[in-house]
């Protein structure tokens, strides 16, 4: 079992990694002072599978609870699905209560649970408990909360930082290989913006993980949550341009999302095709050599998460890639590599260039 | 002219004060770099009134606008509304833009800018011209925005600074002599709270500001402005006990409101019943002496707001009390005086007292 402290003053909350360490939470949650009613947001699958379970060990620990499931599809991430949780909240809270929100899935449970925490009362405390390896890795950490619109994903929410990430890693045996192969894009984007050593790993280790050997996988986990946790400390609200680099292939990768009306390509698949354009565009701009993008762009497709863009025209891509949240004004802005475990970011990308990376890329 | 500066570190802010300042805001807008398009929040009085020669003088300056009107009603400040605004931001948001919120008005206009602000893409800046006295000298300060919940006022919001507060005290004009007096009620609460001499002043002045007296008015302002950014500045998100303070009269204030389905009663003069309602409690419980309690009814009267509560039965005011969302399990907490300028917050008041007090008050 390993524990990352994420150091933010008052907001300051310990990231707890290791198998079967779900029996532990009450414990956690009593040293906390998080509250005594536990508000627990599910999906249908995680309920039964892992959610009851840590409901019958928080009731014996005589903590009262209510469940709230929510359908596992992006779809949930909506301004309404929010608004009936908060409401039902609200009826749930009479003069005696002292609520806190678990969160108990992966990234649409995850996102939506902090986006209402952040909400009621100005902040209740929430615990996340993800259980796929791209809320273990990524979405649980550092506080990005949100909902979808029309015109954006996540364009709606709140920087709001968890109390407590509970990263049972024995729950990744739930995981279909396509998810699994979601979160290892995740796992990759670290490597590449910042840590060579855990990319060399990957190369060598894969099978190991993809067949959810239990310690590299908790290694894994362990070195992403620890770059996440000390990107998160530098800047927290995304203003310094340091938390920015997070979005290594997410400029391209929302884009495809978008493009694609979010069907085909989940958000790990999306975001290995914006991995693999990024570093092809870096290498157009002269930042990387040849060798280093095709390292890149071996690694991604060994583990079996896709290289080549189908059925989306670059037109189709460009013109979402204009709607992004990032944008303001008029630039756009990449993060690009100078090489593996090295990040730049550049403004102004020529439109010829992302263009002609993305025809090439045209499976 | 006067600047108070609110010091939070990155998200420190200037509250400026004066008469007929409004034509410098592009200035203002210029420096602080809050964006080029203006999304104005304002309500249909205000929007002849004030709104339109801003959003003149602001196309004179080069900004792209956009107004969204919004009636100057408590009904206003719900998640219905406030997701209506966002859909309609993101419809405005195009790739050239950069878009930043001007709320034009008083408390509702203010609470729901500010919330929608804290939401589009985690918050963009908004900048705040409050028009009413109650805005001026509380509400547009502070972050504190939200929306309503059947089951209470402010049940949904976020802490969330403004960019800027832009206090034209010649907008004071334009209110009715009730919203006047309802602003006083503020006024009069950070007297009691924090400042005897200024208590005294209003005393002695509360004529000339009845009678829109301007120098007056800008000093009393200008007053509670100081006594708000002081107390915001040691304890910005409400968990030090120290912001409590501003809540003096608003927890039988907020009961008496909700009791009366928020008819009857405005906030201001909620307000005025809690404080004299809090004074009276303190007064039982030999914090105060019966002058200084006489003393803060008397101003309260002089000011021709309400001392006695008509039409709401004591059981009804507290049922809707224990239904506040200060409540934390089932401890109770107000904010008592030991003097005029002297807070103290006491749990756990026996029910005896507070009902014995509302009753005695049933005019």
């Amino acid at each position: 079992m390993k524990t990352i402290k994420v150091n933010l003053g008052e907001r300051s909350y310990d990231i707890v990694i290791g198998r079967g360490i779900l029996k532990l939470l009450p414990a956690y949650l009593k040293k906390l002072g998080a509250g005594s009613d536990a508000y627990i947001i599910t999906n249908p699958f995680i309920r039964d599978k892992y959610a009851r379970p840590i409901a019958n060990i928080l009731k014996k620990n005589r903590f009262a609870l209510r469940f709230r499931i929510i359908p596992d599809s992006e779809k949930s991430k909506s301004i309404a699905t929010a608004m009936s949780i908060l409401k039902d909240i609200a009826a749930y809270d009479d003069k005696k209560r002292a609520i806190f929100i678990i969160a108990i899935g992966g990234g649409v449970t995850g996102d939506l649970s902090g986006f209402v925490a952040s909400l009621y009362k100005r902040g209740i405390p929430y615990i996340q408990i993800p259980t796929t390896l791209l809320a273990q890795v990524d979405s649980s950490i550092g506080g990005k909360t949100a909902v979808d619109l029309k015109q954006g994903k996540n364009l709606v929410g709140a920087f709001y930082q968890p109390r407590l990430v509970f990263s049972d890693t024995s729950t990744l045996e739930s995981l279909t290989l396509r998810q699994l192969r979601s979160g290892f894009a995740e796992v990759i984007k670290y490597a590449v913006i910042k840590d060579g050593k855990l990319f060399a790993y990957l190369e060598k280790n894969y099978p190991d993980i993809l067949t959810l050997k239990m310690q590299p996988l908790e290694s894994i986990v362990e070195s992403c949550a620890r770059i996440k946790a000390d990107i998160i400390q530098r800047d927290e609200m995304e203003k310094k341009s340091i938390r920015t680099m997070l979005n290594f292939g997410h400029t391209i990768g929302h884009a495809i999302e978008a493009a694609a009306n979010y069907k085909g390509y989940n958000h790990g698949e999306a975001i290995a095709l914006g991995m693999v354009a990024a570093s092809n565009i870096s290498l157009k701009l002269g930042l990387i050599s040849d060798v280093t993008a095709q390292r890149i762009e071996g690694l991604i497709k060994k583990i079996g998460l896709p290289v080549r863009i189908k059925k989306i025209p670059a037109e189709a891509i460009i013109k979402a890639h204009y709607r992004d949240k990032k944008f303001i004004g008029s630039k756009n802005r990449f993060v690009l590599i100078n090489g593996i475990g090295k990040v730049s970011i550049v403004e102004n990308v020529p439109l010829g260039i992302i263009k002609e990376v993305l025809q090439n890329l045209a499976g």
